[in-house]
């Protein structure tokens, strides 16, 4: 019986490998720049005293549906439920019957993949509220999952990286907030605006133009200015209720100039609390990246005060990061009374952004070293050096196979290696080595007793 | 209009924060420990020169359909398809005809989570073989995910941590594996047994017993030993075939005992394989933990050549690492000719094992600081304390609110803060700070400008 008829996984049709539509792989090189760009996140985030928790990838469909809006609920993934998921004769009933699809995912359906980590963070922290600290600063780097349909800079699977402060109502971690992305940025070493805006402001504006009473759909059509343009903008106004065309242009005319609030004299104490915001926190985070931007109001339902966006000024490709204040979200889960502020790093805009415009640091940060494998005779000495120079700290490893020198020399090019180390018959006749440093391109042969010293200079 | 009226989420009934069965949150303080094991076995894997790729977390239903036998199909997650997924005329009917939920789920969903780490592998190396360099030696480390029923140290979503090298033939990767293993479970402070075994081993024993003919259904019955015990192991065997009792007897009591190898002398060339494989790897590997066990099969169709298994020797709670040698897992995906070699630690059990057996370091690797919020009129100070502590790579935040020293102090404590550092009104007037070694009880005012000096000491 030959191996291929044993074993039934090879007995089975072929099938072309790839990936899922909207989902892309990282190749080593690839993965080393994200880790690069997560290393510095992680470590800017533990710098100003972020704890990391960590939070399981499902949810039950309960703490999902409902808090994300309508789109939301049809963009978060569904996990089938295992078994006979179908054994229900009502069930059947229904679908037969042509029941609405959303109405059979509940029953078919228990649990979905986390959409962002914001709520999550608040079903957890009404859960463990009596072992957590308040104020509660974590943060947490992972994937987020998303049926959108896949575009430039749009992925089903991407990863966020989230700070969040709990239980703490000051406007000093907006200001930590502010200072975390300019730490972040300038070690990215990437030019950005941080756009910042105030719920009371946005509300005072609206007040202003007499538009209060529409301000939630207002808002919804603002958040797609940047899509659809100014002009289907105006006539997105009409379908919200018949307002006086001169009043939708001067309003969008406010919003759109930058300078429309400096000029302002006003009475309205939304305004004047959401100018006092943003004056204390331009005050401490001295940010020369900050903007104030009328125009941003981040649709999702949830957020109550602050709002933030930032963009790269070298290159649009939408906002790579952004958050707010939201002081009501975990009172869904029976805790009140909690204010929160959180603001998420978009890993993968950030890493399309650095890749096209070259940002990426060229080398590696330790030296790699390979062992060619020339000898059996001189496998023994091969293992002992690697086990010397891991123990130095470096990188290394023993070619994994006799082959020729010329292929394991293509091999370590290739794979980025800074040192070749080799024990050929002469060497090990004379108790050497020979190392070729691959970078700067010259080798040298000395005793076997001096390679850790050698790698120590 | 009151908040709670505007914001739709709160106007939502109240739901029970909760987990979804077989999966749990890690607080800071656990994820810490988590983080622990996890930046060992990330610092060793780039030690022996690993690189990490980035996999998505889901696959196409028919990469994953039939890789891991009957029972992985039903417990690999399977996603709704978005949208009106019951749309089609064809479906409905063979719903309400009753049709196999197997049938209907295929046609309802196009994608999957991944089961483990090492059929995505398969599949990217297949995609991108292209864009590799072989032999190809990568690392991973994140979740998997399996609808497995609930129980202790098993769950639904748990982290395997994955050394994988392809396109090498040589033993010389199982050594490098098992000096690895030898090497992390050292650091975590673990006593572990490295169990092998031989595919072509076992192959030699059902041969010398006459039994080859059955051998893969008695390789899945052998695999189970553990969990259902001799007795009934037995009693299973007379369900693949007649066999004679004293030879079901005798080859399990060959099995099961240790020494049973050493005292043989045999002419069975698959007998003598194995044994040359085992004694090339006890040589070079050079660990004395690895134990030879004839009864370690690994159930899992794909594995064809040498087999391991780690459990700890301190603590019974079932394997904690484990992998082998695949000879022909990419073939599905098209790719002939590339052998594989495997090794998965299990982050969850290495944890929980920790844990219980107190394994976990008491102290955090670096100072934390955090500095009291007590005059508004020092705030400008407070942060330019915290810049520059953060700037020589220290740990240090502003208390983000006003409040009580007391209770700022309490909450110091409760973060595990090291030092607390004070601007009072009395600082204040003689530019001074006060700052407290909250773990070794004592306090000293000093200068505002040697505050940097303080703490480079």
């Amino acid at each position: 019986m030959s191996k291929f008829a044993e074993n039934p996984i090879l007995s089975m049709q072929k099938i072309k490998p790839a990936n899922p539509k909207g989902l892309r792989d990282f190749l080593p090189f690839e993965n080393k720049n994200r880790e690069y760009i997560i290393d510095i996140l992680k470590h800017t985030f533990e710098s100003f005293g972020y704890d990391s928790i960590y939070i399981p990838s499902f949810e039950k469909y309960e703490t999902l549906n409902g808090k994300y809006g309508e789109e939301g609920d049809k963009l978060f993934f569904k996990i089938l439920n295992s078994g006979n998921y179908l054994d229900k004769e009502s069930l059947v009933a229904q679908i037969a019957a042509g029941e609405d699809t959303t109405k059979i995912t509940a029953q078919i359906s228990e649990k979905g993949l986390r959409y962002d980590h914001t709520v999550p963070l608040a079903r957890f922290v009404s859960q463990h509220q009596n072992e957590l600290t308040f104020p509660f600063k974590r943060y947490v780097i992972g994937p987020v999952w998303r049926a959108d349909r896949p575009q430039a800079g749009r992925y089903q699977e991407f990863f966020q990286c989230d700070i969040d402060v709990l239980g703490n109502p000051s406007l000093l971690s907006e200001v930590e907030i502010i200072q975390i992305a300019d730490q972040v940025y300038e070690k990215l070493n990437l030019n950005v605006d941080i756009l910042i805006n105030s719920k009371s402001l946005f509300q005072g504006i609206c007040e202003l133009f007499g538009m209060d009473e529409h301000r939630q759909k207002i808002a919804t059509l603002i958040d797609k200015w940047d899509k659809i343009g100014r002009e289907k903008l105006e006539e997105e106004f009409y379908k919200i209720a018949a307002f006086e065309p001169k009043k939708v242009k001067d309003f969008l005319d406010f919003l759109d100039n930058d300078k429309a609030l400096e000029e302002l004299e006003t009475s309205n104490e939304n305004l004047k609390k959401g100018l006092e915001e943003i004056a204390y926190i331009q005050k401490y985070a001295k940010s020369k990246n900050v903007k104030v931007s009328n125009k941003l109001v981040r649709g999702l339902d949830y957020y109550t005060g602050i709002v933030f966006e930032v963009v790269s000024t070298e290159m649009a490709y939408g906002s790579i990061s952004g958050g707010g204040r939201y002081d009501n979200l975990t009172e869904i889960f029976g805790l009140k009374n909690m204010s929160g502020v959180g603001f998420s790093f978009g890993l993968d805009r950030i890493y399309d952004i650095m890749l096209k415009l070259g940002k990426f640091p060229e080398s590696t940060a330790q030296d790699r070293i390979l062992i060619l494998n020339m000898e059996d005779l001189a496998m023994e000495k091969n293992m002992e050096i690697a086990k010397a120079l891991r123990t130095m700290g470096l990188q290394a490893s023993v070619y994994p196979s006799r082959a020729k020198m010329d292929k394991q020399l293509s091999y370590a090019d290739k794979s980025k290696i800074d040192f070749a180390i080799i024990i050929g018959d002469q060497e090990l006749a004379q108790n050497q080595v020979t190392i070729k440093n691959l970078k700067e391109r010259f080798q040298a042969t000395i005793d076997f007793s001096q390679i850790e010293n050698y790698f120590k200079k």
